[in-house]
């Protein structure tokens, strides 16, 4: 059986397994999307190149895919989109299928996940929790490993409380990055539409064939960044009231960022903070009304059945917002904003918990607004801004999710990710030939996100040979008695990293426990003991790089 | 007596002599603005540079001038500003002297100077007629000849109509262009502090001093813009009800455009004429009830006198307009101008009359709002579509200003006043040597405004010397039989330009009448008899160029 229509079944399979209902508004039908795999797959088989072949998805039901309705979680809103919207169609063509639409907060309006006649989105961890939304469903099933990558969309916060709840990542792209065309507009001016996936690579990697212009991956990051990163943080008084633990596991991200190399500052949160109670207290809200207030005053009108109260509380109380109070609220918006810029302008980002607390299914009923409210706190001002944001997990809290959030000025989506993932889980690693800085494997350890630790020694118990390979790796031997302190450099690995090293180690390289010169042990480069008898012992240059420039001069 | 002390002096005995008491809402007492001139004329005296020294300026009632309340045309509303608004200290840090503060349509609500508790402001030429507004006072000034220049804003036109109606220069530069603190907002987003003059150069002049950052002069203009002006045009029948004879105006301006050598294309007006009925008929009137909507509403609950029931009829009725309509607009709006701008990309320019028509003070007393509608129909959408315009004279109907604009993308300002120069009348020089494009002299024809018309000979009754002066000129010599055709090349000058050319003109040169290979004649260079005694005879190369070329090789 080929490998995407296998991988189509499991999906399927998962999702009876889950038993989650809620997660889907409208599902293809299994057969359909095993045909489209099967052909996709022999367009791979016949050479085509498909660089997301396999890889499903879901889309947010306020996104328009061919076929299904797009409902933005309103029945009777519903209507049958004639094409994909281009970032749907963007992903199909590189060769992503799509498994069917996803649940949210209707019209995209809240950050819960609990607003939808298809039912409370549960969270992937505890399902007395929520979601969080309004990207709920397709943030729930990437987290319940159904899909690998589900669109969202992100008006105050939607791309990215979700993410943080359901422990996955979230990509909040710069405005107008990635096309808003075929997306049922919550706030037109500030919409953006997101991705989620379980790690930064795979939401990257989508993220590339999201944006405009079409075909243009994102410029390429430059392999080290100069300088260490300045990371701005909020004080423990501004953050607010924060749920147990929270503090805790903020400060613990923090000194995540610190340990691998960042500069911490803290900078003045207010004009954030003010800026985000303006989104739904201030005249912006009118914008859901210019959006969707007249299908819902009609709705009301005729009794239609499937409008959420909340929602559509929200949306008509906005119709009677002056036109007057806009133009205040801009002004003010704008003098937030200068000040919200000139505290970032000396920090490559600023870290926050994307949320101050993950509230029950049973708090969010009892305090609809008030609890929605409070979860916007860190996110709601970034649209507004104009910033991008990077969800990703930082550890656990209660064995749930603890999610932080990397802002930065527009269009340093790619520099927020390279920051997110240094506070990925790493390992250690200790190279002494070939992958050393500038040799010529070390371009290796760059692409699998491997960033310089530091530069010391082994312990005077290891003997170095040039080992008869192309190009010439490094046989570092244990002896013992007669060893020598080798020069070591020492690097840290996400996490997965060195199993990927590991999958793809050439004979006769070993990896196997390093003794480095203050005792410790950490994983290195050996080799097989075979390697040794075409090998030349160079112990005496201390250094694989002395003995390789002896060689050239 | 000192220069500027004497130019204050015939600025009070004009202000007395013209009887237009309407024009002013604070004028400075005489002596304390002789003694500020007297103080500039010693500065000037010890060498200070003060570019604009002895220039005499007004400042539009809505603009903080220290010293002088401002009331943006409202008593009630009036405050003492504790400095200056920057443009008016910029102007003032040159060397130019204020006078007072001008009358306006009340809060700068209206295109037509009659707004006012003030009093309406009549026409410089013609009392019957409204001067247009907002910037009422300011331009009846200017082109009463009192002051050199006056500072006005332009929200829907108020900086350009007045300009048309009253025969001056407007300048409305590019938003952010130059800076608006200090002045009472319109329509705070979309206000621009504008310039009146009655020329060109010396609006430009003042404008240089008037941009943000301060004491930056615009970047320099190219002195030659590479293949023809392409100019765009509006179908007569786009441009809708004109007033008797402004059609026929409107052609005789593009033929002139033409004449001078500009490629002229039709574009479609729609997205302009249909953007500026939103500016009042729409929700962007609402940022008028943001800027004093609560002041106003106030003082009409205090029965506050000095209100114009035109303009608080106008704001107070925007207090409703919903936040959600406002949204709906500002989508429209960007819809239109992406249609305009595409409309423009193919074009230096738009020229279009400044209004459809000039009505009298009983024809607006009648329909308050219907005449001052129409007269903002082509100005109307150039701050909602953030362009540059320039409003200039271009001759008379019915023995009143007939006045064009010019408009082009943001921060085209320079190329629009350059295009506008070429409107001007200008007159023709005839040039045989060092003045020929390439040579030495070429360049005061440039600073002159001068543009090549054509390149043709003299009728072949000339012999042409050269002269022994440094550099080299021509001895063109009219001899009639025996003489010889001389490459010659005609440029056009702005009409003051023979003038001042002339009163420059060294021993031996002269300007005389000059015949050409078709028999016209034209002014042009020629010399003084005793020139020839050292000349040299140069006829044989049959041009200038051609003489020089034979030395240097």
């Amino acid at each position: 059986m080929s490998t995407t229509v296998s991988r189509v079944r499991a999906a399927y399979a998962r999702i009876e397994a889950v038993d989650r209902p809620e997660i889907w508004i409208d599902l293809r039908p299994q057969p359909e999307v095993e045909q489209e795999a099967r052909a996709l797959d022999e367009r791979v088989a016949a050479g085509e190149r498909l660089p997301l072949a396999g890889r499903l998805f879901a889309a947010k039901g306020n996104i328009d895919v061919q076929g299904l309705p797009t409902t933005a979680g309103c029945p009777a809103y519903a209507y049958e989109p004639e094409t994909d919207a281009p970032v749907v169609a963007r992903l199909r063509a590189a060769g992503a299928i799509v498994l069917g639409t996803t649940n949210l907060d209707q019209f995209a309006t809240g950050l819960v996940g609990t607003r939808s006649p298809y039912g409370a989105v549960r969270n992937a961890h505890d399902p007395a929790r929520i979601s969080g939304g309004s990207s709920a469903g397709s943030a729930v099933a990437v987290a319940l490993g159904i899909v690998d990558l589900a669109l969202g969309t992100d008006t105050a916060g939607s791309g990215r409380v979700p993410a943080a709840f359901n422990g996955i990542v979230g990509l909040k792209p710069t405005r107008g990055l990635v096309p808003t065309a075929g997306v049922v507009p919550a706030c037109a001016s500030i919409d953006c539409v997101t991705v989620f996936a379980r790690t930064l690579p795979e939401a990257e990697q989508a993220l590339s064939f999201m944006t405009s212009p079409p075909d243009r991956d994102l410029p390429p990051l430059p392999q080290r960044t100069p300088g260490p990163w300045r990371i701005a943080v909020a004080s423990r008084e501004q953050l607010g009231e924060l749920d147990e633990g929270w503090a805790e596991a903020y400060e613990a991200a923090v000194e995540q960022l610190r340990g691998a190399g960042a500069e911490i500052r803290t900078l003045d949160l207010t004009p954030f903070t003010e800026a985000a109670a303006m989104l739904y207290q201030g005249a912006f809200v009118a914008e859901r009304y210019t959006a969707v207030g007249s299908f819902i005053d009609k709705a009301i009108a005729d009794g239609t059945e499937g409008l959420d109260p909340t929602v559509t509380g929200i949306i008509t109380r906005a119709r009677d917002i002056p036109a007057h109070q806009l133009y205040a609220d801009e002004e003010r918006l704008a003098t937030l904003r200068t000040r919200a810029l000139s505290e970032l302008a000396d920090a490559d980002a600023l870290l926050l918990p994307t949320t101050p607390g993950h509230p029950t299914l049973a708090e969010v009923a009892a305090d609809p607004l008030g609890a929605n409210a409070r979860l916007g706190r860190f996110t709601n001002s970034t649209n507004l801004f104009d910033l991008a944001a990077v969800a990703a997990p930082s550890g656990k809290v209660n064995e749930l999710p603890f999610g932080v959030m990397l802002i930065g000025p527009a269009f340093t989506d790619h520099r927020l990710a390279q920051i997110a993932r240094a506070m990925e889980p790493t390992v250690q690693l200790a190279v002494v030939g070939a992958h050393l800085t500038g040799q010529p494997l070390n371009p290796q350890l760059l692409s699998l996100g491997a960033r310089l630790d530091r530069t010391t020694t082994t312990a005077p118990v290891y003997r170095l040979h040039a080992l008869a390979t192309t190009p010439p790796k490094p046989g570092l031997v244990h002896v013992g008695e007669g060893g020598a302190e080798i020069e070591t450099e020492v690097w840290r690995l996400p996490a997965d990293g060195l199993g990927k090293l590991l999958a793809s180690l050439p004979r006769p390289m070993t990896l196997g426990s390093v003794e480095l010169s203050d005792g410790t042990r950490v994983p290195g480069f050996l080799c097989e003991p075979g390697a040794l008898s075409d090998a030349e012992d160079i112990t005496e240059f201390g250094a694989w790089r002395t003995y390789v420039n002896s060689r050239v001069f």
